[in-house]
């Protein structure tokens, strides 16, 4: 009786050990990126750990285009910001006057990267306004779950990485919270961001679109502006956690030079702390850019990973698999690893 | 056997009534007012009735100043402003040159009053930066635990109202998610909203300091510059709520006129919906105030809430308690009250 019971104990293990290496970054390839991640969740979530933090303080912040999803060949704010130039042109004579607006609408792609930030920030200004914010998300969720990435064909919320939907899960199932801190706007990364990422609306931290209450037809409601404010990359990201969280993050993950200052802040706190860089250097599956890209550039932030010790993640190396929903490629790693844990 | 069974059954139900009576705003008189609000939870919570509301969706939005503690004489968040004056002074020559600034100086309470909202503004603002947000936190918390107030007597953290903790409790109990939404500083309330409210920081939304990001001795620090953005009061509390939370609260519960907007945006959603304005008609326990007060004025929204049906709280009828850990006045309308539930 016993042995058996002895039996039955040692094959669950192995069950276990399965069940659970296949929930936890098991598109992750083992190697040192992963490592480090299970290494600090495992210290900062040990009661007897010097590095422990109480729940309430595991706070992990998530830039969200390149990091969460792709953000090439343009981020997928203006992609969605175009798709509304055009359907919006018609009530918008003056756009015609406006060159660069033209040019998107003429569907000159190079012209509006060219354009750079200030650029684009006026074509979502124009774009992104004039609605409740309401209507505006559910318009933005209808646009990402029936679109077409132009370069990857699949609808934009299939684009979402799988190995990153599994860190989200794996750090919520550790007593994380987790937020989204990116300059894409507000409305338009929650029209997506509980489906993809099961991120509720107050976990997205976005730009913003200035907002007016004001009362249409004796009804009181908020209208959208065409001003941008509190535009969420570079320094504004650690202002933005602090006034909307006020609490640190312990872990920061992006992708660009605009997540230096959130990966900085992050790690100027007492106590353990990671900051994490996704390198997009895998052409065959995605795309590889990095210093000199017109869209997504990562330059000073490769030198202060190496600086200041934070984690590059190659998506090349790193990754078995790129996309939610794609085959896993078969790699035995992952079974050797999982049992390792 | 069977019949002592049944008699520790009953014996039970006698004592999980009385024990929920207790936990459940029994510090409320049993009244159309407390009425209201459990017959609202009650529906809400009830996966069978119309009025469902799934957990995530409960949302109650919160004043402070006047709603959760006192107002009177004076807003505490200026009543701390004034002792960061006297504070910080000496470093700051220029403030003895600006008339209201020196009369504030010289404790001249009724001039600061008199300077309304755009007054007091500039005293917040030229004495709420040149910190970290950390470091002002840390001395508000420290202020708000000490400092007795000017007509309580008591320590401002032992002067929240007693009924609202006890629904506060009542609400996430029943799964609402609860935000302090106040012409406050965020920061400032941050300081005592968790101990006081067990208001974690990311569900405190108030009025904001302009924060900046820089390297202080190389380290990346925030540092809060003497500029106010995002007043929290009037027009503004719905948009800042939907930009925060992202959801349209079912519960919004202030206690004046700045409250106004937030209360119609809250009851303009679909669905069942709650809103309250707590009255101070109390002048022997608080302070009785309202249409010509010059500090929490109650006019417009008293008429707002006759024409709209929003349940008006007295401080004097509806509440058996005011301040926190007050002895409660033995009353036998609670006992009956528990045992109907």
């Amino acid at each position: 009786m016993w042995r058996k019971r002895i039996a039955f104990a040692f094959l669950f293990v192995i069950w276990a050990s399965y069940a659970l290496g296949d929930q936890t970054l098991s598109s992750w390839n083992a190697g040192p990126a992963r490592q480090k991640i299970t290494d600090f969740v495992a210290r900062v979530t040990n009661p007897s750990d010097p590095d422990f933090v109480k729940p309430g303080d595991r706070v992990a912040v998530f830039d969200n285009d390149g990091t969460l999803w792709p953000e090439w060949p343009l981020y997928t704010p203006i992609l969605f910001a175009l798709e509304r130039l055009e359907k919006l042109a018609p009530k918008h004579p003056e756009w015609r006057r406006n060159p660069l607006f033209r040019a998107a609408l003429a569907h000159d792609l190079d012209r509006v990267r060219a354009s750079g930030e200030s650029g684009q920030l006026k074509i979502v200004a124009a774009t992104y306004s004039g609605d409740t914010p309401e209507k505006f998300r559910e318009e933005a969720a209808n646009w990402t779950a029936h679109t077409r990435h132009p370069l990857f064909g699949r609808p934009f919320e299939d684009l979402a990485y799988q190995p990153m939907l599994e860190l989200l899960s794996y750090l919520r199932a550790n007593g994380f919270k987790v937020y989204i801190v990116s300059g894409g706007e507000t409305e338009f990364l929650r029209a997506f961001a509980e489906r993809l990422y099961g991120a509720a609306p107050e976990q997205v931290l976005g730009s913003q679109i200035a907002t007016h209450f004001m009362f249409a037809d004796g009804d009181p409601i908020l209208l959208r502006d065409p001003r941008m404010i509190n535009h969420d990359v570079k320094a504004q990201k650690p202002v933005t956690i602090s006034q909307a969280i006020g609490r640190r993050p312990i872990i920061a993950f992006g992708n660009s030079d605009g997540d230096i200052e959130m990966l900085q802040w992050t790690m100027a706190g007492q106590g353990a702390r990671l900051a994490l860089l996704l390198r997009h250097d895998d052409a065959a599956r995605e795309a590889a850019y990095d210093r000199g890209a017109p869209v997504g550039r990562l330059d000073r932030g490769l030198d202060e990973a190496h600086k200041r010790g934070w984690t590059v993640v190659s998506m090349k190396n790193d990754w078995r698999q790129v996309f939610v929903g794609e085959k896993t490629k078969p790699a035995p790693a992952t079974q050797d690893d999982a049992r390792d844990r």
